[in-house]
């Protein structure tokens, strides 16, 4: 597609944000509620869903209809949307969502705009804690508690003094489980369990490596997006791009990217 | 020892929030900054401690030495200092330091005061989200980004529907992880990794258990008060007072806490 101007990537981050002020203020509505109840989208395992879920998404669909009518649309619940303009808003109305059933304060909403090739800007927004990463269009900052800040991802240090993340421990398959376990049986610590904002921390400069599996492209886009600017970088588990989701391996840098791919191709 | 008339009480309670903002600021100093490092307590193991770790317990020290001389205290970095008054604190000026080191939102400063027989009050304080609970004294309460609210743990519900955690997948001994996926299999969602903020939880009404063992009295005293004042239920794997630390079940109420502790018997 054509290359965008300033005041066309303006409009998409300022549309972005409009999109994540709108999820905080749904997800938040339930957040902690007594009676909050989940219905599950598998019959095999508990995949939640929540009425909190859905209304951060219509919600952002809504400001997209308006303001972004020619853009497409790729959400966790209500699926694909065609458009015209070359660019799709890939929503993730809640990431974790089985943190957002336990009251954690990991789960996040995730928003990219994307065009073939990929993510051009992306936001990770955690409502509770009131904290947004963002990176793309030259722009990668945190703006949160402790107030507005440049996103720089860490530089290179051995894996034997790596920070790894994954959200479940058994992370994938058995052959998955194993790759991941010989990058972190490597690590000097590894932590389970903080969804998304574990790819905020990379942009963040506090970890080195996040390594899932089986993801879908509302879950890594935006991630990707804000690493990438700060810095980072992210692809599947061969070292390709990997923003259709699957098997994805996120970097603080080069260096212990390579590593840790080393490792995980056995 | 004698009971506490109310002035009493307010003073203690007055006492903890001054430490808990104290260690509040300390621990914010050094939290996500470049250039932290960690010294490992152990050789054999990564068990890490930070400057502001040691900063956050000189902090609360000071405070106690100038506030309440006759007072012992128990404290993971710098020990124990006995006391006249029969009341002693009970200090983790960082739990979670593995957290912490990473820049997630789930280590806590956690704060009692005890007697012979356990924590009288107690709080868990989380000071990047600014979020504090505490209990005792007839007081069981959060206060946080949405506010103030009394804390309720949740009524029964069958552990199928019950949400479980534990900081480490492995739990502790092999013994000691299989006992926990005795409860962990039988529930329907388990989630790692949040360290004290998973007491908090409990008390917050949401989520149902959390098992761990290798525990410490620093680690548990706090998260017993206020889990106990918001009508949960506290003991080891045998249903016997904690206050010493080891292995520890933490659970909403007294019916999920029976099941429980079943299961982990064997």
């Amino acid at each position: 597609m054509r290359r965008l101007d300033g005041a066309e990537e303006a409009e998409l981050m300022a549309t972005a944000h409009a999109l994540a002020d709108a999820a905080r203020e749904a997800t938040l509505m339930h957040f902690r509620r007594r009676g909050l109840t989940a219905d599950t989208k598998e019959t095999a395992r508990f995949d939640p869903v929540t009425v909190a879920d859905r209304l951060s998404e219509e919600r952002m669909r809504a400001i997209l209809a308006a303001r972004r009518p020619q853009d497409g649309i790729l959400g966790e619940e209500y699926g694909r949307t065609t458009g015209q303009s070359g660019l799709t808003w890939v929503l993730d109305p809640i990431d974790g969502t089985r943190g957002y059933l336990s009251g954690t304060p990991t789960w996040g909403v995730l928003i990219s705009v994307a065009d073939a090739q990929g993510p051009l800007f992306g936001l990770i927004d955690q409502p509770y804690i009131r904290e947004r990463f963002e990176g793309g269009f030259g722009r990668a900052e945190v703006n949160g508690p402790m107030g507005r800040a440049e996103l720089q991802a860490r530089p290179p240090r051995p894996l034997s003094e790596a920070i790894v993340m994954t959200t479940f421990p058994e992370v994938g398959s058995p052959v998955e489980g194993a790759a991941f376990r010989r990058v972190a049986d490597k690590a000097r610590l590894v932590r389970y369990g903080n969804d998304c904002y574990a790819y905020a921390l990379i942009a963040a400069g506090q970890i080195d490596l996040v390594i899932e599996a089986g993801l879908q492209a509302y879950d890594v886009q935006a991630p990707i997006a804000v690493i990438e600017a700060a810095g980072g970088v992210v692809t599947d588990w061969e070292g390709r791009p990997c923003h259709d989701g699957g098997r994805v391996l996120a970097a603080a840098n080069a260096a212990i990217h390579a590593e840790a791919l080393a490792l995980l191709r056995g």
